[in-house]
C-alpha cells in the first residue's frame, strides 16, 4: 500500500467517524415532538421516556418490557361524525344494494339506503351487528383487504373532504416514532376491526400487522378450487373494547404495557391495567377540545364518550392532552 | 492536535475498521447449524434462506415479510410419553387433591389420582377438558404463571429425569437463531396453552410473549381488593390446532408466513397455508425416527400422529427431517 493511499484512507475513516459523532450529538438536541406545544403534556411524556431509558436509574425498564398501547379511533385518527369503519360499512351497503333487492324493505338496510342514518342506528346493537355482518363477511381475508384498500383510495370524509388516512394525528405519529426510537414496541389496541386497521397501520403508523389488536369476526380455514383461504364468517369473535382491551392485550401481547394512550371510556380498563403495573408506567388521555380544527366532545358524546375516564385521569394523575392548546397541528398536511 | 495524536487516533480507527471487516468475513464462514448433519435437510434450509435474503434476486422477500412459524410439541421440544402440559395438569390434580376430597369418587379425577392414566384419558374429550379446567382456571394470569414457573423449576421428565425445559431440541434452537440472524421474525404457533408456553419461550427459544400463539381459555378483567387482574375462566376460548392454526396465525400475525415447521397432522393446515402463499416459501416436518436418543413414531401414534402430513410432504416436495440421521445431537446437554 502506498503511503498516500494510506493517508487518504485513514483521513476518510476519521472524517466518517467524526461525522458520525457530530450526527449523534445533533440528534440528541433535535426535537422529536415538534408538533407538541411546550407544556405539561409534552414534558410528562419526555420525563417518562427519560426515566425508563436511563440505565441504572430507579425507573429503568428493560427494552423488551417497553410495551406501549394505543387506541386508534379518536386517539391516532379522528372519529367524527361516526367511526370511519362504520362509514365504510355504509358505503359498502350502498355498493352491495343492487345484489340485495330485499334490503329495500328490510331494516336496518332500508333506512340506511334512504340516507336515514339516525333511524338505522337507532334500532340498537342488533342492527349494527347486522350491518357489519353484511359488509365484513362472506369473503376471504384477502378479498376483504382488497375492498378496504380500494375504499381508502377513493373515499373522502364527509366534512373535511380529506382521504381518511390523511386524518391521522400528526402529534401522535411523532409520539409513536419517538417511543420506538427509545426502544418501545408500539401496539394498536382498538375497538376497530383488526383486519380493517391492518390495511393502513403499517404505512401510516409504522405499526406492523402483528402489532395490531382489534375486534374480530370468526374465521374458517377452507379450500376453494384447491387453494386454501380464510373465510370471514358472519359471527363476532371478540370485541376489543372496554374490559375487552386488557384481555386483548394479554392474548396478543402477553405482557402488561408500561404506557397506554386512549381518548374515551372504552379505553379506561386498558389504562387502569397499564397504570396498576409493577414497572414505571404512563397513562394519557387525548381530550378533544378543539371545535375549530377538529371536534370538541367528551362527557356527553355518543362517539368517543370521555366521562369516567376524565375522573379516573384526575384521580390517577394521568396526563390529559388538551388538543387545542397542546397540539400545534392536528393533521400531517398542516405541518 | 499534535501529529502523534492524530496518527495514533487514525491508526486505531483503521484497526477497528479492519477488525470489523475481518469479523464479518469470519461470520460468513461460521456454521450457523452445527448440530445438523450435512445433507439434504440442512442444504434445503440454507438454500431457502440464501434465496429469500438475496437482494435483487427473484426469490427475495422483504424482511418484514420474513415470518417463520413453529409448532412447539414434538417440533421444538419432546412430547412423549404425553404432552408436557398434560403432565403438568396431572401433577396439579395431585397437588390440589387435598382441597378437593370429592375427586376421590369423581371421574376423571379418581382414576388420575389412582395413577390410572389410561382410564382417566380414555373417557374422552370431556374428561380432558375437565382436567384442564380444574388446573388452568380459577386464578389470575399472574398466579398461573407463578404456578407454572415453580413446576418447571422442580418437575422432572418420567423417563429421562431431565427438567422439561432441557428437552428442547438443540438443532431447532440453532435454526431459530439462524432465521432471526437473517431477518426473520420467529413465532410459535402451537396447540399448547399460550400462557403455559410464554413462561419459558423467551428464555429457551428467544421468542417473546407477543410472538407466541397458542390455545387459550377465556379471560375476565376484574378488580380484587382494588387492583385489576385477569381471571382465567374454566371455558375454552380457542384451540390452536389443525385448521385452527392458520386462523391463529391470521388473528395474531396478520400475514401469511413464508416458512413453517411442524411434526404432526395437527400442523398440516399451517404448512398448507404457508406453502400456498405467493412469496418464496418453505415447509418442513420433523420426523421422529430415533428410538434410541428420543422416540420413534409417526402414522399410528396417539401423540403427534404424522400420517396425512407425510403424504402431503411427499406430494409438495416439503423437507422431512430424519431425526436419527439429520441431527447430530437432540438436546442441548449433548452438545
Amino acid at each position: 500500500m502506498r503511503p498516500t493511499h494510506r493517508t487518504f484512507g485513514a483521513s476518510a475513516v476519521v472524517f466518517l467517524f467524526l461525522a458520525l459523532v457530530a450526527g449523534r450529538s445533533a440528534q440528541a438536541q433535535h426535537d422529536a415532538l415538534p408538533s407538541w406545544s411546550e407544556g405539561a403534556s409534552k414534558q410528562a411524556i419526555m420525563d417518562f421516556v427519560g426515566r425508563v431509558t436511563k440505565e441504572g436509574g430507579p425507573d429503568f425498564v428493560r427494552p423488551e418490557e417497553r410495551i406501549a398501547v394505543f387506541d386508534n379511533d379518536g386517539t391516532l385518527w379522528a372519529e367524527q361524525p361516526l367511526y370511519f369503519q362504520f362509514l365504510f360499512a355504509i358505503d359498502r351497503v350502498k355498493a352491495l344494494a343492487p345484489q340485495h333487492p330485499e334490503w329495500k324493505d328490510k331494516e336496518p338496510f332500508a333506512s340506511l339506503l334512504k340516507g336515514d342514518l339516525k333511524s338505522a342506528l337507532g334500532q340498537g346493537e342488533h342492527a349494527i351487528v347486522e350491518i357489519l355482518a353484511a359488509t365484513h363477511s362472506g369473503m376471504s381475508t384477502d378479498e376483504f383487504n382488497g375492498i378496504v384498500e380500494d375504499w381508502f383510495a377513493n373515499a373522502r370524509h364527509p366534512t373535511t373532504g380529506k382521504p381518511y388516512t390523511d386524518m391521522v394525528y400528526q402529534p401522535m405519529l411523532e409520539l409513536l416514532a419517538y417511543l420506538r426510537a427509545n426502544g418501545f414496541k408500539t401496539f394498536i389496541v382498538s375497538g376497530g376491526g383488526i383486519e380493517f386497521m391492518r390495511t393502513f397501520a403499517e404505512e401510516r403508523y409504522g405499526v406492523p400487522p402483528e402489532q395490531v389488536v382489534g375486534s374480530s369476526g370468526e374465521l374458517k380455514f377452507q379450500f376453494r378450487d384447491g387453494a386454501p383461504l380464510l373465510e370471514k364468517l358472519p359471527k363476532v369473535d371478540f370485541v376489543d373494547d372496554g374490559d375487552g382491551k386488557p384481555v386483548g392485550i394479554q392474548m396478543h401481547i402477553g405482557r402488561r404495557p408500561i404506557a397506554a394512550f386512549g381518548n374515551s371510556d372504552g379505553d379506561l380498563a386498558m389504562l387502569q391495567w397499564t397504570c396498576a403495573g409493577p414497572r414505571t408506567h404512563f397513562c394519557l388521555y387525548v381530550h378533544h377540545t378543539d371545535a375549530e380544527r377538529e371536534w370538541a366532545y367528551d362527557r356527553k358524546s355518543d362517539i368517543g364518550k370521555l366521562d369516567k375516564g376524565l375522573d379516573a385521569a384526575a384521580d390517577g394523575g394521568w396526563t390529559v392532552v388538551d388538543m387545542k392548546n397542546d397540539w400545534k397541528v392536528i393533521y400531517p398536511a398542516e405541518k
